[in-house]
């Protein structure tokens, strides 16, 4: 309960403003027109002041109070001992932080996020996109649907807090092919170009109260609803479902499923020996015939009409949907942009991950669906 | 512009909720004791409003609106490549986060700060306090200084924001004597503690649009004024003035300085050789003379009247002072808890940033002071 002199003292001047100020209230809530505009200047003046706002969008109309004089900024404490991340983080009322670097829109993964039964007033989403023509039309697309849900759609689908960056990282992120982007010499660059996007995002938008981070790949366009509380029963610092894919058979035209992530795996000697003959700026990559690991793939693990909750342990993990304890990446655990025990991004952010002393699990039962281009 | 419907509609419950309000206001300026608990409470509900706020403090009273509605949260944009960090911070309105691990308080850290002459609007202070009972009368000593600084004090002396982090590692950060602290055996725990308290400090504040990050340790009691212009001006990645120490000389009484700092240097072949020799989770520790590395430390770089812009490269830097630009830790640099390149914490860093394609510069004649036990 600190002195706050200036409003101890009623002078005239003061009085006067209060009159103002009610003048004001009437003329904004009477006039329909003016209040519109005055509104939405409130709006973007207040842009910044959303408390889940990162620390240091610009601040300085906040600081100027009426008269001129700068308000003096309060200061925030945040005990985090006292944030946890349990295995009820509904019970609990855990904050989630759900990022995901961003290249194309998909309808089908926006309509996914909405059917999320986790509180979305827990919920924080955070985006990266590029600031190319491509990206610019991704963050149309992406303001439209999320004007549509925060601001007309039913109260229990608005989230707690969104955030949009733009930046470009070097190769761009898309504006390939997918058989482009999966084409081994590109794979180093491109990999390790979304490694800094993550990076960026994750080290921009995580804060001192988040329990949980969940990266959701803009391609993930169908998990169940309850993927979040789901991941989190397991009480793992890090978790990966395993990531299928939806196709259409050319022959038999029937809708079938197959494996499509296969960063997640568990090591082999085999993998172990092809890393100690490289040179220390090479990576091992996974799913490619001229290097074979001979690691076990997750991907392959999976079994018809098996236990959902059985879990594996991984050395490996991709990103496409992974639920990671925010004290893990607190702790350090980023995506390593250069080659890191000879493993890049995701590979690599497990590998990190283990340094640190956090495994990685994995459900190869429990599947979300990639988008099939 | 989008629509705003609620506040479209004039209806009567609206003329009546304006009423209650300038009521509210008239009782609010005309009662100065109802006043003041008023406006605490209204600081207190405001605490995490401060744009300044890492994203995810507490955040549901900001979003109840009067009516009990929930206000759709606002969605903040950021364009990440317009963020400069340049060798005119001042000119470029450059926002700067200064982070310091803190476990003991030193009304001298407080003064120097103070002094600093870049625009203390664009500054943020964040500090990482244990919560035990040594960080607690820290944080006691520092928040009553703040208030002073923040409530009372010249208006050019107030920061942009401060934020408190409390945290607990292990082994705990401080509560060892400084000739316990550097004993060989326990300077690997130590630093990986250290190494999570930096990490998971500059992973929760640091922004979007913070341009520089200067590191600052607790006991750094002296640095001229300009610090952080004379470092900028370098416009490097990273870059690390000389850390001394003033002392009084047992025999003649007189105060002389001393090189305080030995964790900037320049690599050696002895250094590679004895890592290369050493087992995966050995660390390579510099000023014991049981590991001679015999690399060229900046401590020992010192002229007297020399030119105090003379750069050198380094390959591993301290963290007591410490400058490096924003985007160097958004692409992943962090303080590795864990031996990297047989190299912990800030050298670790240094490492790190280096595989980043990112290189640290030594200022030998450019000195900082440290406090004296």
């Amino acid at each position: 309960m600190g002195p706050v002199r200036s409003l101890r003292r009623s002078n005239p001047l003061t009085i006067v403003v209060g009159v103002v100020l009610c003048i004001f209230i009437f003329v904004f809530l009477l006039s329909p027109s003016s209040a519109d505009s005055a509104a939405s200047k409130a709006r973007s003046a207040n842009a910044a002041s959303n408390p889940l706002s990162p620390p240091t969008s610009p601040f300085r109309k906040q600081n100027e109070k009426a008269n001129g004089k700068r308000k003096p900024p309060p200061v925030v404490h945040y005990k985090m001992n006292n944030v946890t991340s349990t295995a009820d983080p509904v019970g609990n009322r855990e904050t989630i932080l759900i990022l995901t670097p961003l290249a194309r829109f998909y309808q089908e993964y926006w309509d996914n996020l909405l059917k999320l039964t986790y509180p979305h007033e827990l919920i924080t989403l955070a985006f990266m996109i590029p600031k190319n023509r491509e990206g610019n039309a991704a963050t149309l697309a992406l303001q439209e649907q999320i004007t549509k849900t925060q601001k007309t759609g039913p109260e229990k689908h608005r989230f707690a807090s969104i955030i949009i960056e733009r930046q470009d990282f070097e190769p761009p992120l898309s504006s390939q092919s997918e058989a482009e982007r999966h084409k081994m010499e590109n794979q180093k660059a491109r990999r390790a170009a979304m490694s800094k996007a993550r990076n960026s995002l994750l080290f921009t938008t995580l804060g001192p109260s988040t329990s949980w981070v969940l990266w959701l790949d803009s391609d993930i366009i169908e998990t169940p609803a309850t993927l979040i509380q789901d991941l989190a029963a397991h009480n793992k610092d890090i978790i990966v479902p395993n990531c299928f894919q939806r196709y259409t058979d050319s022959k038999s035209k029937d809708v079938k499923e197959r494996a499509y992530d296969f960063n997640s795996w568990q090591d082999s000697d085999a993998a172990r020996k092809l890393g100690e003959g490289m040179g220390p700026d090479d990576i091992l990559l996974e799913g490619y015939a001229e290097m074979a690991t001979y690691r076990t793939l997750m991907a392959y693990m999976y079994e018809e009409g098996a236990d959902i909750n059985t879990e594996v342990p991984l050395d490996g993990v991709g990103g496409t949907a992974l639920l990671v304890k925010a004290e893990v990446h607190r702790d350090g655990a980023m995506f390593p942009p250069f080659p890191f025990y000879h493993l890049i991004e995701t590979e690599g952010f497990a590998r990190m991950a283990k340094r640190l002393g956090r495994a990685a699990t994995g459900l190869p039962n429990y599947k979300v669906y990639h988008y099939n281009e």
